[in-house]
């Protein structure tokens, strides 16, 4: 069975938490733990899941950085969802689902905090693709805050079938373009709603663009037009939050 | 004098633009540049600023980096603002100034992303303190998409007597608390403020939190109660300007 080392207090407290992956051992890196390490220490312990200790030099090697926190914990695969499961899964929970769709998204640090910020706002599902994505790896899971343990990540090979069956499911798919969308001031986005975060470099490929119901951008002011792709994706999943609690546009 | 060398097409793009540095030479490595870097070249001629050849190994050499896409530039120092200038400034341009204050923000991505964020919102000054903070270096040129080069910076020795200056020229100064703070969206951000962004590991210290006029935070939902810092710096600023357009909350 192919396993994986998540390091950090969060990704290993939430990994715990969220009970989807089979923690095989916890490795523990400080001789003298603090607060927080025995926390972890202690829940394991109720959870029945094996504790090693090893050497800081040790648990850096196999978790391949030195930024560990002292702790690591040997896990199974990280779970995908398949987006037809997701997208039932979210019809039964709510009457607004709510997807994150990443267009080729290659930094580990955008795609960790774009889940994140998911999982802060309720996304039902983020998809990204097979091919020129950053990948669910330990990185993003420390970069997350753990979060990525909680959210439903779901991998495709094709965006444009993936948006056309969200079309089909109901939820109205819109694309974050700033040369050529509207204002996500002047949007109801109370809906059911897909929207598509473009890659770091080139924003949504044109055929994805073609395949979006509307598109939208973020208002903005001064000499530049663009922000960074996670604070784009923060920002408008926080207006659909805003928007959803009731506040008015 | 001391020079630094900038990198990318937009920290150059955008330094010649700024006019704030002197651009004393422009470098060159590719030998057949497309339209971004010939665009770029056109610019400088104009503007009469030299432009050398470089090997792609020299460039990335000076520049301590192989992310340069080809494009150098030797600039006089990054110009840093005084507090007082910019608050009087920023009376001068506005009836509500709005200033951001890094509170140990020691990750370049971040004062990076923060900084492209704030231009576009219209931030009048971004305020970090001289220690245990990112430098606006040309690395967080990079990342800002060359917003560094017109956003104003000041760089303060206690962060205590900047919020007491700022409460002093009649600005509202609030602090980002996910503990303790009222939500973003039951507060008037149409005030003059000066909005506060604690550090990634610690949040705002416990006594610079003491001297703010109010805490806030931003809504959330779900298993984690965290975002990243630039996100969540991103999203107050955003909903500062939104709210600003006349938006009701």
């Amino acid at each position: 069975m192919k396993t994986e080392i998540l390091y950090g207090i969060h990704p290993v407290t939430e990994a715990i938490k969220a009970q989807r992956r089979t923690v095989f051992e916890i490795l523990i890196a400080n001789e003298k733990p603090g607060k927080r390490l025995t926390d972890i220490i202690s829940m394991a312990d109720l959870k029945k899941i094996p504790i090693s200790r090893i050497s800081q030099e040790r648990l850096n090697k196999i978790a391949g950085t030195p930024a560990t926190q002292g702790i690591g914990a040997r896990v199974s695969a990280y779970p995908i969802y398949r987006l037809s499961d997701a997208v039932d899964r979210a019809w039964q929970k709510t009457e607004k689902p709510f997807f994150l769709l990443l267009d080729h998204i290659v930094d580990s640090n955008n795609l960790g905090a774009l889940v994140r910020t998911g999982l802060g706002f309720g996304v039902d599902g983020i998809i990204i693709t097979k091919d020129r994505a950053a990948l669910p790896t330990p990185a993003v899971s420390k970069v997350s805050a753990g979060a990525l343990e909680h959210i439903q990540l779901i991998r495709i090979v094709n965006m444009v079938s993936a948006i056309e069956r969200l079309k089909g499911a109901g939820i109205w798919v819109m694309g974050m373009d700033r040369g050529k969308g509207r204002s996500i001031l002047s949007a109801d986005l109370t809906e059911p709603v897909g929207i598509v975060i473009g890659g770091e470099e080139k924003g949504i490929r044109p055929l994805v663009k073609k395949h979006c119901d509307d598109l939208l951008s973020l208002p903005q002011q001064g000499p530049l037009n663009s922000f960074n792709a996670s604070v784009a994706g923060g920002i408008v999943m926080f207006e659909i939050f805003r928007q959803r609690q009731g506040c008015s546009r």
